[in-house]
């Protein structure tokens, strides 16, 4: 067996791989590019799929949905996508609290909780933007008191700083919401760098201007990866093509998979931590990038879209979101209206953390039918009468294992984060984990695959960086310089009086998957 | 290639998977057995060295040493093995307490501590003691309170609990002496259950009867492995043969190695969860089982042994026993007497957690420049004569990447741990992480072993089995029923009036190593 021989290797298909791919062959189109794919699929964390709708059958996203406005349009721009934006117009319904709590609905921005829990919301959100401020996404452990918020969870954090229960419990459900997780499950500090990593703790909430859930690709988002696989040129995409080893040599790397050997100068892994942690590396990488990669869980998502034959929640006066929790007796965390841009009716829904690892090994029909019942709780029996029910429970995805992002357990941040995105000799770390400007989103996804290009082009093709690329490679940042939101870039979000802060306030929308 | 065909395949060659060999065997001489050990020796996490010494040459463990009077003994009478007590007579250097801390020495069971000090030990103890005693080790998720213990660090319980600096820092060390990691990387529930399991707090901590520390085994650990080969057959066990995946159909299971394939009834996976996580299964395991196993860190410990012409240490009335740790300079946090029975004089010492993370990228004379020092501050210029350095960094090492042991991270063990132990198929988890009694110690790694041993048996030979082990089985225990240490067991160690609980305490001994 002969291998083949490439100038750079990219482990994984997804939006990082594919952007890396994509920013390489710009710089120059003869570099010999491979991307190998676990999947049959591109698009790693995002994926369209067509189910049966209203008029027949249309696509919905079952993968990463939201993009904001501020994130990387130009790509989206680029590829000749359009966006459309997330309908939340309605009456809005909450139901936690406990198995008497009363449903609760909304047409304002505040949710109808009472003046102590928004109070409670409202300095529990100032403390968590001050600290914000503080945090140095490049490298957290330079944040003053690191080893101190690193080394507690988040749920000890809103034990200590949350008054109520009602917070409380709305923020485990904000947690479920965005990471797929409990607040025990990831360092304080953590949740500090992924919430300064997009501008403050709101924009990864709201679904308002510049914040995570504002607009949606028409079509589906897999479209980014569809269509920079084309840029790309398929034949340089191998699908059904695991990495198992990674050799480095003097002049070469070596990839392997279970039926091929690939050499090349330069490699790039773009797929979630735990998975690079499965690939065996010869010679063995530094114990600290081990031990970091062994150590950032991957949150659970069971993701699912119902179509109908009519937006019947609209003609009620809904805005089809729903926050609610197991406390009530609901499976799902919280829902959106999913209406197609075509027309066809949809709610989308989350199964989320710990409710997730209680529901995943079940069977599809039991879900259902509890999914069911608590929309015709809060919606009216109409919701019983469904065209189709789908869902994807990410823990069973091979190649990705959970969704839609990797945590890190306290401890990991101040003592092994320098390993997150330093080079081990030829070889080079992307995936959105890695990102310092929406880490965790397609956003960082994107920044982490053009910065990691941008790092093997400074070896394989120097001439072709400017100076201030050249400079960022050398200091190991990307282009753009350290993403360390500051609490004035937040206050533009923000009111200045504390009544009108509590007025803006929206506790829930807190979904990005 | 065909396939071999054995009855059982155990991944991994260290004490669980040759112990539950063992019992397999003596139970049913007739099974064909197989062992496949990645490594180029048998023996695991132990591993005996021979190194230049006073005499020539004498062997010392680079890996776990110790065994208590407790402690499957059996096995060790059985393999006609003997045991040595740990030297521990004379003083004893302990230096805590930042760059200006005065270096205390102690005869007595009682360091040198000031009286506000031991009294904040023995509350935190105390609380620790009644905390362990409510843990359910079988199921932990059980154990009153078990979310709020599992959803925050050991650190977080040791700022909230320890009043003074001095046994904060402490504490610390105990947790990098004990786990070769910082107290912000484990669950506090773990830590409960990990000390319940061994009985109590005390009991890892010490060297006195019944605890961890109290004897080591002449000629080295390793032989327990080494001794339990040859009763297997050293033809059944093949070095060199790291298992990369395993499918398992309707009639087999199918191990795999870089190069064979084995067909098998039951297979028992031995090594550790980071390691058992790298491992390809066909179908997938469950979401929870590879949730837990992709997120349980293992700790960072490096071993030196050095050897001198004289225990020049006890003409001066050492005993050997230092601790000390970065805050006043030292890279090591504890060492000990390690002269062997042939009377080749020797010292052990430790670094590990975060200070293993930071002298780990380091050359070995550096760090041995670094240890001889402190050694020469604390036991007199004797020490820098010295014979020969030897050390072991754990984490390079191969099939093993940590050691001693994998803890769980706060939101384990209330939400996963029920896979612990649970077989998949006919995939059955052995490993001292398994442990029910003395996990994490070669003891818990016999247990765990014999354990998944009669889960096969009661598959394949159910009438090998005894009523009460069918019953075990049946009910996922282990033969000896939950191990669920109480007050009163731990009272035995314990005086009772409050004066004579200080009198007894003692902070320090942490290593098991």
């Amino acid at each position: 067996m002969t291998a083949e021989i490439w100038d750079v290797i990219i482990v994984g298909a997804g939006l990082s791989g594919l952007s890396a791919a994509h920013l390489l062959r710009k710089r120059d189109a003869k570099l010999k590019i491979l991307i190998l794919e676990g999947k049959d699929r591109v698009g790693g964390r995002t994926v369209s799929t067509a189910i049966p709708a209203a008029n027949g059958v249309d696509r919905w996203d079952f993968g990463g949905q939201w993009v904001g406005s501020n994130i990387h349009c130009s790509l989206i721009k680029e590829l000749g996508l359009e966006t459309f934006p997330q309908f939340n117009i309605g009456k809005k319904v909450y139901h936690l609290g406990g198995p008497g709590a009363r449903v609760l609905t909304y047409r304002t921005s505040i949710p109808a909780l009472s003046p102590l829990v928004l109070m409670d919301l409202t300095q529990f959100l100032w403390k968590i933007d001050r600290l914000c401020a503080t945090v140095f996404v490049q490298d957290p452990s330079k944040t003053p008191n690191a080893v101190e918020l690193d080394s507690m969870t988040l749920h000890s954090f809103i034990e200590q700083h949350g008054w109520t229960a009602e917070l409380r419990e709305e923020l485990g459900l904000c947690s479920r919401s965005v990471f797929g997780m409990e607040p025990s499950q990831m360092s304080f500090l953590f949740f500090l760098m992924y919430a300064a990593a997009a501008g403050g703790l709101l924009p990864l909430l709201e679904n308002t201007a510049g914040s995570a859930q504002e607009f949606k690709i028409k079509g589906g988002t897999q479209q980014l990866s569809e269509c920079l696989a084309e840029r790309v040129g398929r034949k340089n995409v191998r699908l059904g093509s695991a990495v198992t080893a990674i050799w480095q040599g003097a002049e070469w790397a070596r990839v392997m998979t279970a039926t091929d050997t690939f050499l090349c100068r330069a490699v790039i892994v773009t797929c979630p931590p735990h998975l690079a942690a499965k690939i065996h590396y010869e010679p063995a990488l530094p114990s600290q990038r081990a031990f970091l990669t062994q150590n950032m869980p991957v949150g659970h998502m069971i993701k699912f879209i119902i179509t109908y034959e009519t937006a019947f929640w609209k003609d009620k006066g809904f805005s089809g979101e729903i926050v609610s929790g197991s406390s009530t007796g609901s499976p799902f965390c919280v829902t959106f209206d999913a209406t197609s841009p075509n027309g066809n009716a949809a709610l989308v829904g989350f199964i989320a953390g710990q409710q997730a690892s209680q529901w995943t090994s079940k069977e599809v029909m039991e879900r259902r039918k509890a999914v069911i019942s608590s929309l015709v709780k809060y919606l009216g029996s109409e919701a019983a009468s469904f065209i189709h029910y789908e869902e994807k429970d990410w823990a069973k995805e091979d190649y990705s294992g959970g969704c839609p992002v990797n945590v890190m357990a306290p401890g990991l941040l101040t003592y092994y984060h320098p390993s997150l995105r330093k080079p081990c000799g030829r070889i080079h770390w992307a995936g959105t984990e890695t990102a310092t400007q929406w880490c965790g989103y397609m956003s960082g996804a994107v920044q982490s695959g053009q910065r990691a290009a941008l790092e093997v082009l400074a070896e394989l093709r120097p001439m072709t960086l400017t100076q201030e690329e050249q400079e960022a490679v050398r200091q190991g940042q990307t282009v753009e310089g350290p993403a360390r939101p500051t609490l004035s870039s937040r206050i533009t979000y923000l009111p200045t009086s504390k009544a009108a802060v509590i007025a803006k306030k929206k506790p829930t929308l807190p979904v990005h998957s």
